[in-house]
């Protein structure tokens, strides 16, 4: 194993930036705002999203800085104990992809110089630390001839869930052998648009990782966005100060709020600046309880499948007794005993104070209850 | 009001027997052994099926005696304050109807001699208290002629789920002007024959309702089962004194486990000793969640409905938020909301400790959930 591509040492000015957020609606009633996606076992891994991202990365970066809200950092630090302070950076409201990745970028840059920063959520799933691993190598050696690169997954299927990020010509970087230009970026397609992306060969999943230099990624900063820049800017000069608490309450609250696909991806693609690495692993991040089953294991013949989640809830799991029952996702998370009888492909959400009932095919649709839900008066749910 | 039935004073020879047993497991996980279904409201009456069936019976009867199992006692009374010491017969063991009816029987006749009894299970949903009281003064009537009186039920469907009483030649008792001569009972019959039943117009539900003298009563269990008449006698008449508990310590165990139909209705029709008295009332004894659902009102366009029994549990009746969903029976007994999204027909039974999901069309195979919960060791919540 010692010439595995994992036991290669970190790159040593490379530093992995994680933005852990997200309302977590999507999973609701297990994942709550409270309690977001990314701080759940959702494949009975062992281990959370966030503590599976964190063991992706830090064999291959110097260090990986956290930015999360600070409601979440409590969370964050018992299941990642690693983490030190300087490690993680506390948003005292939610400004975005661009204001989170920027200020991690600023403040990286501020302690270390000129670095290359990767950006990866908290919440996906990539099955294959090697080919992770491999992918984001080539994706630093782009980075250091100063493009923004993204990295492209190799389309599964014809998704309308996804973005799409559409490469052109071979970049021509040594050291990413296999880096395409990027021609830019679309929004989740319909199902038509979806197939022939897939067919053409020419577009990928955009997976939301960007790895760039800092001060490739500030430069478009302040050219597309100057006042967010300076914003970042000053309260990165100030971070590790005791004038920290004083900037972050005065600037952060009027900081733009933009993802940074529109902030910078998608024009600097338009200008030749973006580079994709086509991403072989498989990839996924759980956009609703149906996606969530096909990465689950079924528990029995007829295709039923349970979320076993012991970090969910004080109820602990409960026991799931089915009956010509089939094609059902579980999740026993109150700790109760849970019957079904004669009932198909239904999604069963059980927490200690809601109980969810849907359909595979509605779950899709979950966005409508999580509404219902609030205008009930039963925010505290959420 | 002053001319109306339930205006007239209770008959003063007429005394109530409510048997309240069963095991409850038809409409698990709300009705457990451990409360079966007397002791719930199922139907948002404001008052459990026990409590009900006392306020239909106690302007009729002079007074009305409880058998039960020993363990449902305290709840019983605690639903029933008015229920003196006499009032209660506490069975140790359960040993089907015919001990439990005969015992009161010859306990009321060892106390005031040769009077009528008429039983009435606990858990059956009556709708017209008049119309029910006029039927029932009718059976005691042609009860006084020495006949066993049940009363037989318009049947409003060719129901599968019950038993029938054929009728035959009019009684011909003056103040029992409806009543009929019983030809015989019948077991739960196929639809088709149900049918036929039904249109014939001789034969009507068998509610197994049983008017007739103490006497009568038990000289014909005298000659159809004397062992478990000569034993119920015998603690009959230890009953209101000290040897009580000896008596029933050696006794009670070794009696027959017959039901009243078997060991008397059945074989006292076939010599022509039965009547049966018409009830025009609408009558159910909720065999499964689906029928209990055609007794409750609908709470939406779209057909949903809730069994609202606040006395369920501790947890109190929690929210049921809909979108898109219909003809759905809920029973929110944790105190937890309930969200449904796009799921129809079914049937969720939500409890502290147990939640059941399955469709109105397999609520009578609840047996099945009953049998697998106890065979994966969950007896405590049966």
């Amino acid at each position: 194993m010692t010439s595995s591509p994992a036991a290669l040492a970190p790159i040593p000015d490379f530093y992995a930036i994680v933005p852990a957020g997200g309302a977590g609606t999507r999973l609701w009633p297990l994942s709550r705002q409270s309690a977001p996606k990314f701080l759940h076992d959702l494949t009975g891994a062992g281990q959370t999203l966030l503590q599976a991202t964190f063991a992706r990365l830090a064999p291959l970066a110097a260090s990986c800085v956290l930015v999360t809200g600070e409601k979440h950092v409590a969370a964050c630090r018992q299941q990642l104990p690693q983490l030190g302070d300087a490690d993680v950076l506390a948003e005292p409201s939610p400004r975005d992809s661009m204001a989170a990745i920027g200020l991690a970028a600023a403040v990286l840059q501020q302690r270390h110089g000129d670095v290359i920063v990767g950006s990866f959520a908290a919440d996906q799933i990539i099955n294959s630390k090697r080919a992770f691993e491999a992918t984001v190598r080539e994706a630093v050696a782009a980075a250091r001839e100063g493009y923004v690169v993204t990295i492209g997954i190799a389309a599964s299927r014809p998704s309308v869930a996804f973005g799409y990020v559409q490469s052109g010509a071979p970049l021509g970087v040594a050291d990413a052998p296999t880096a395409l230009h990027a021609v830019g970026f679309t929004e989740k397609p319909d199902a038509a648009t979806a197939r022939a992306y897939v067919a053409s060969g020419d577009y990928r999943w955009n997976a939301g990782m960007f790895i760039t230099r800092t001060s490739v990624l500030l430069g478009h900063l302040a050219e597309q966005r100057p006042a967010l820049h300076a914003g970042l800017i000053e309260i990165a000069a100030a971070w590790d100060t005791p004038a920290r608490s004083e900037v972050m309450a005065r600037v952060w609250p009027g900081l733009e709020r933009i993802a940074i696909d529109h902030a910078i991806a998608e024009p600097v693609a338009a200008a030749g600046g973006v580079a994709v690495v086509p991403g072989t692993f498989a990839w996924d991040d759980i956009g609703d309880f149906n996606s969530l089953a096909g990465l689950l294991p079924a528990i029995d013949e007829r295709g039923n499948k349970v979320v076993g989640d012991p970090a969910a809830c004080s109820g602990g799991v409960g026991d799931v007794i089915r009956i010509e029952a089939g094609g059902t996702v579980v999740v026993p998370n109150s700790g109760r005993v849970i019957s079904l009888l004669g009932v198909d492909d239904l999604v069963v959400v059980d927490t200690p104070d809601a109980l969810l009932i849907t359909t595979r095919a509605r779950a899709q649709q979950l966005k409508d209850v999580v509404d219902a839900v609030r205008e009930s008066g039963f925010e505290e749910l959420l």
